[in-house]
């Protein structure tokens, strides 16, 4: 028992709270429901006392929830950096809304007993913001069938044209890239793709076929290597570029990730970045900025990405609590929305080495 | 109008839904209400009717809230590398639970309007983890207020002993990074702290000194410098060592970021890691094994702490819903948790040049 209660037996109560804080008992009702209409000071006094006292809101109380909407981000891993700049986004977009931001992986569960689905419809978040990645396309269909407005986070490209989705302008990022190796006077570029099926790696590598076309060069397709977005995918993409009998003075990676494998190859052959070898990603995630030398990058920016993702799903759901009903499926497109891609030169990419 | 519904005006019903999907209205409303009574293929059939249908829940249905318990994860700064081995598994941990996870991130809101607490308040979760990292000693006190479980994920072991902690061996994981640098035959062994304040830095610290004094070498001062965490502040600390009169063979950063700092300088400076320099870090984020040369380094399981920190926190929340009065804050000690640290060799670390 708390010594500072002042009683033998019983619960506290909210009258306990409120003599000891010397305020009236709706004062720490207000406190309690986090209301704004009372002064910082009493509301930092009656929280110290609540704190102190170990006063618990009878069930009932607790359960009365304040009307506060909820989305729930919906993540296949949570453990990349890609997945670090869509939360930090996706929360600062919450919390600019004064929504809560609920956060869940579907793991490998996708498309099997999806356990993560049944979990998420019995929390019934207000909105659903699914990020997608490798996940096959049934799963929007099973977001959509909560009830409850969705967006799709879509980096990928992989997009269900019937729900709203938010991207990045792949095309133009790959566009940037190429760009900025031939104004270093790079004319041997290579390029390791994303996993070839998807449209972003696609409409990346159409970018850099672009650019050269622009500059009228010719695309040297033994440059063009297949990759996975992994760092392992990138290191055995660089292998092979390497080891090309004219190999390129520059690699433009599609993501940060592969660049990473590409530095472990350089560095394993003596090649040094950005002296012998100029090097550039794309995504722009918090580890480029540490790597050795910094990374140049094309940043996708995923986390204003997630930001706008909540900013619509909550548009949808104070307009569905107005009463407004829900878009049919069926009937006019979904909103499609691009965000810009840009570059970010840091120091792995320097004018080639005259041979 | 969705041309699908067979209705030319007015909203779908759940018996419309029940009709197309041919099925009877208890087992839409069962699937709506995430039952797991209902054969997958019959779950199937009706999710696909209601995502095509537009049907949309009766509001007075969906705010009958299944009693899933949430439990928010509170923390400074959600774009480190740090944040995300902590809600990766904080995820993982709820999901095991079936609980939700909120997170939210107080910024710099610490100690002045805080925003976040109100609106932490507002949102009513069943319980709180709070992420202890730069917080003072207040925000605590200010979750505590509450009422809800909170336990403390607090690796900078800042804690306040009168709540429930979660933290790492951090003296353990000092001894274990320079019995490994003592191994390879290093003996001018520099260190780099953590912000010295933070109890952390000083227990890597003492755990580093203890290590030395057992092979029975003598601490050189000038070697232990004070650093504050980030890329830079590990980059100016290398800067000093390494240009001591008689510099060390092999540099602990008291965190990865500092060690991918000394890894800019070493690059700047011609020298190689390992060859020249051997490096270890601290915390063993993701992006370690990326680095060129991937990083050895002292793994904090930021991961199972954070899950341990849900669990914690869940079983408290089911204990108060049987009935189970809090524990008075002033009276038994709050259980303080350390998980163990351990070694992960990777490529940074090499025994020293003969000079």
């Amino acid at each position: 028992m708390s010594s500072t209660t002042g009683r033998a037996e019983g619960r506290i109560t909210i009258a306990d709270v409120a003599r000891q804080a010397g305020v009236s008992v709706p004062t720490v009702s207000k406190v309690l429901n986090g209301r704004d209409d009372v002064a910082p000071d009493t509301r930092d006094l009656v929280s110290g006392v609540i704190a102190s006292s170990g006063y618990r809101p009878r069930r009932r109380v607790r359960e009365h929830r304040v009307d506060v909407p909820t989305v729930e981000l919906v993540i296949t891993d949570l453990t990349t950096a890609y997945a670090l700049e869509v939360l930090a986004g996706a929360e600062a977009g919450a919390a600019r809304a004064g929504a809560g931001l609920l956060v869940s992986a579907a793991h490998d569960d996708v498309g099997e007993d999806r356990a993560w689905l049944h979990a998420l419809r019995a929390r019934r978040p207000s909105g659903v913001v699914l990020v997608i990645n490798r996940f096959g396309g049934g799963s929007a269909e099973d977001v959509a069938s909560l009830g409850a407005p969705v967006v799709l986070l879509d980096p990928a490209g992989s997009s269900d044209p019937s729900l709203p989705t938010v991207g990045a302008t792949n095309f133009a990022g790959g566009v940037t890239a190429t760009e900025h190796l031939l104004s270093l006077g790079h004319r041997r570029i290579a390029v390791i793709t994303g996993i070839p099926e998807l449209l972003c790696s696609q409409e990346r590598l159409e970018g850099h076929r672009a650019a050269m076309a622009r500059a009228g060069l010719a695309v040297d397709e033994s440059l063009v290597h297949g990759g996975d977005f992994s760092a392992d995918g990138g290191q055995r993409a660089a292998v092979a570029l390497l080891d090309h009998p004219d190999p390129p003075t520059a690699i433009f990676a599609g993501s940060d990730l592969m660049a990473s494998g590409v530095y472990q190859e350089a560095r394993r052959r003596g090649l040094r970045v950005p002296e012998d070898l100029s090097v550039i990603g794309f995504d722009d995630v918090s580890m480029c900025q540490y790597m050795s030398p910094p990374l140049t990058t094309v940043r996708q920016p995923l986390g204003e990405m997630a930001g706008e993702s909540v900013r619509m799903v909550l548009e949808e759901v104070r307009a569905r609590r107005k009463g407004v009903p829900p878009r049919p499926r069926t009937a006019v497109p979904a909103p499609h929305l691009q965000l810009a891609t840009r570059l970010v030169v840091r120091e792995s990419t320097a004018p080639p080495h005259h041979r």
